[in-house]
């Protein structure tokens, strides 16, 4: 009845908008702590929220006894501590991809929630919660495609930050699809493998774009994947899904007002992740914050991606960093579900 | 800082789901009373809020010295009573359209208003607050399309109540699309002519559906809108915008999932006007319970369609009905705005 | 089995290109003979052809014995002694349209083709060969759309030649929806209004543009047609047919490939009416040929709109250059069909 | 001037419709032999063309003096024999694909044809001249995308003849593919891999349907091919091309009539490949006619793909049928063209 009262750990671009989501675009929860490593940052963003104040180490902001549930969204390299915390406390958290940065790491986390016997991990994969996969999802359920045989996906961005190298396409654009992939065909990726065309002359020197994608799930589903990040167009988010009885594309982006000018027609396309996904995000919340209520009762936390989704995706990774070498197929090794759930 | 308190007054279909709306959909604002004519449906409604009572008297809601706002969703005929009691208690209100059943009254509302020198009350003409019609002005007023010449409007749905009749088609469905021309061309109506085709088979007999209407602008822009409300289809709503430079069009329906079946291609339709506007009443709450935020300092408690607004489009459909039944165009006669408004 | 052998009259921009058409790229035909009034030009163009001469005067091009048909691209006004001359020859014409200039001179067209007992006529609406018309056409009277309820149309023409005044616009772009209503509801237009909106600031002083024409035909049905032939943008020219159980839309004009661009998504839109109804006067011209190949056996010549067709959209356009002043609905009153042809 | 005379072997069904195709729907051209090893059917298909004879022997067909040209329309066996007569004779021929059935035969033909120092064959590849491909084409040589990376593309078949192994999908489909991948990106392959993922469950027993085929071309592009022929759905070819500086998509297949129906909207899709590319093979046969009519001045009687496209798809898709079996990369390997050619 009362609010959730929320930490948000960092407060830089994603961080800095989830806390505005949870004041201004959600009911049923408010900031009451934030943190981040810059202390400058997290005072003033704190100053703009009422009742919300500042915590200096995001172990305290995380034990804080006002503090009902957590919000993760600092570097990666952060999250296993911070994960392990939560744990501790019993405290509910929603943590922005990747789960940790290793798959020793994030099959630690998956354990120790295990052990708990509590789902209080969700993972930040915004994209189950957006309109078009989550009907696309609903239509292949409903047996609408008979089915489901191959996906295609293209992910492309206009451009990246200097600080992107090949490895991290992977990491960071890839693994949407990853979990895309997962989500729509519900089953594990067995292998993964990396192929490498002649690189966007537009490119910056070394970066290895575009790359494709080729997974095979245990059925033996195909999935490809275009990865394309320096288009210099738009944010383009494009996935058919193949069935036996018929086929289906999201992310043609025909946007809202369809205009004809001299000599052509069309519309404007979409420029950025904030634009296409900011709906999944705020339904992401609001869905999260309404299973963390339930969650006393239920003892699960969440509602949407689990620990092991965001295991699983680093596993597939690492493979793909691993095949970006060779341009071979490689295998993903998971840990056994069953007996780590059963515990 | 602490939430908007709002009384709804009408909880049938519209004003529950604008109570789920405030309780659950937007920030800032809740409901602590509800009325309606029917005791037992208002108790219900406030079983399900926390916080919330009904109370037996719509006046006695509106004076109830805990609201701090009302949202109106009674039938027609009560609003200006309810309006007034809204005025004289100083108290910001949305009212569901019509503002109020005639011109009169309407004018009186308007009138009443001005004297009071505060804009306490906004209108329900939920669409301006849509993505489509939004970002249609919007590329509008950015001279996109040069000076607007023409709009064609399709307004259709699968079906209508059993109790409506011809004149029902004016003041329930046209009025929107008065609205819309208004708030796109930013310029009064000056004479509206009705058509009556052929009748669908499929219609009651004597409903006169479809409906063509024609509204000209007092600067001769010119608008055709077909009203056809026992499709049998989907809800449909579309408008093309025809312009100096270019033209757009908005509500091309084209759904979220692109599907390839045997035979065909194609999506599914919108079937109801709360998918099809489910958003744009989001949106149109979440901006009003912020300007209402605002409005001790501005004096403007709106943030989108006025009294006048209302005043206006009874002024048009009213001209509507008399030209329905002689097929000619009817001129409208406004209120000379300015000596209202300066008073 | 051997060729049809056709004389061309006027060799115009229309006229050459039938020309060319006939002899490139339809089969069983070819120009024996051409004529224009600028007797230069008529060589240049029989120079190029194999086969063929020019002939300095029209009504001999029709007598010559050597010609099996005629094709009539000269200006209207010259229409009806060429379409007398052919009746008195028994030749199959097609002629562009206007059938003649006014209405009087087409019913006596008419009825002298009906005196004969032959179709010899066909006038060139091309539209109905268009693949969009005919399968719309094709779709509705196979019952997909229940009874046709409401036309909306818009033609739209980039621009116009300098000698283009508001009764123009009337005559050669508002008759082709006039053909177009006719074929598609197959009922005749008994009434005809055009309303005159704020005028295009681009529009040549003086001239009436945009225009936009209401039909009601003899069964009430709605149809509205924008004419807009100043709008800078394309040759673009839509239809949207509702009925009963549904409804569809012609000339969205999506082009061949769909692009997309740094911001924006989209495809070229058709310049002219050459790009868009190319393959509709080819197979217009084909079936022409085919249809008099068949014609000594059936007696009928043509393979689309015949004289009578020609006679009844001169009846409207007349009706709507009167509606033009006034503003005001003109009924169209035709000849008794049953009597003329009964003959 | 006179029309071109030609000699189609086999008329089946591809066969039969090229007969009606230069017959009907052609100019400049007539069919004066047909010949088939079902000789009932040649006299019946010669029957209904006048002036059109039916020869026991495809030789002698080609060998007759009346003959000017030769379509090649019979199983593909029977080529290599056919097209070294055509060669032998200097007559002009348009060969149904596959050049031969080998790498090594295609080769031999390729030597022959270069010795003669004349032009003479061209390949069926038609889809160089379908109004999309064309387009797309003109586009990016253009410039329009800059350079061009990556090609995606779809090949759908609702069904296939019980005949169809896994083999004839990459010979017979695939290739298409092939030639659609040489003449965008104007650069041989260099490897090619087939992929076998799960099969559809609708695909007869042994069948592996879908197959993903990628290419690599020698300068690095990457080129992914779905293929699919037992979808149940319809004819569905699609092409993505991805460049430097934006993308197009060809084979939306949106259909002439955008429909609205209960519940949905969408139109039509493309059944066969007769209504896909039908427009396609008329304009390869009227330019066909057309360059044999110049080949006389210009000693190149072809106007699209050449007896050496023949021998590359042949390359690439032997090196595909073996990938079939090990899904690992195969690279082609192809003869010196230089030294071909300059013999």
């Amino acid at each position: 009845m009362s609010d959730l009262k929320i930490a948000v750990l960092g407060v830089g671009m994603m961080g800095a908008d989830h806390v505005a989501r949870i004041t201004s675009r959600i009911s049923g929860a408010r900031v009451v702590v934030v943190n981040d490593y810059l202390t400058d940052k997290a005072e003033a963003v704190a100053a703009g929220v009422p009742g919300c104040r500042a915590v200096g180490d995001p172990l305290d902001a995380i034990a804080d006894p006002e503090v009902d549930a957590v919000v993760i969204a600092t570097p990666g390299s952060t999250h296993e501590k911070q994960l392990l915390a939560c744990l501790e406390h019993g405290k509910p958290v929603l943590c922005e991809k990747p789960l940790t940065t290793d798959v020793e790491t994030s099959l630690a986390v998956v354990k120790r929630e295990a052990e708990l016997g509590k789902r209080l991990i969700q993972v930040g994969f915004m994209r189950r919660f957006d309109h078009e996969y989550a009907q696309l999802k609903a239509l292949l359920d409903a047996g609408e495609f008979g089915e489901a045989l191959v996906l295609h996906c293209a992910h492309r961005n206009p451009a990246v930050p200097p600080n992107f190298d090949s490895a991290i396409i992977v990491r960071d654009s890839l693994v949407h699809e990853v979990d895309v992939a997962r989500f729509l065909f519900g089953e594990e990726i067995a292998s993964v493998q990396i192929i490498r065309p002649a690189a966007n002359p537009g490119a910056p020197q070394g970066l290895q774009d575009p790359q494709i994608a080729i997974f095979k799930t245990v059925s033996g589903k195909h999935v490809d994947v275009e990865v394309f990040v320096t288009t210099g167009v738009a944010y383009e988010v494009r996935t058919e899904l193949v069935g036996e009885k018929g086929s289906a594309m999201i992310g043609l982006d025909v946007g809202l007002v369809r205009k004809t000018s001299p000599g052509s027609w069309g519309g404007q396309i979409t420029p950025s992740f904030k634009e296409r996904f900011g709906q999944a995000y705020d339904t992401e919340f609001q869905r999260w914050v309404d299973a963390v209520a339930r969650g006393g009762t239920t003892g699960d936390y969440t509602d949407g991606p689990t620990a092991w989704d965001g295991y699983a995706a680093a596993a597939v990774c690492e493979a793909g960093v691993e095949s970006l070498n060779t341009g071979l197929p490689v295998e993903v090794t998971l840990a056994d579900r069953g007996s780590i759930e059963g515990a």
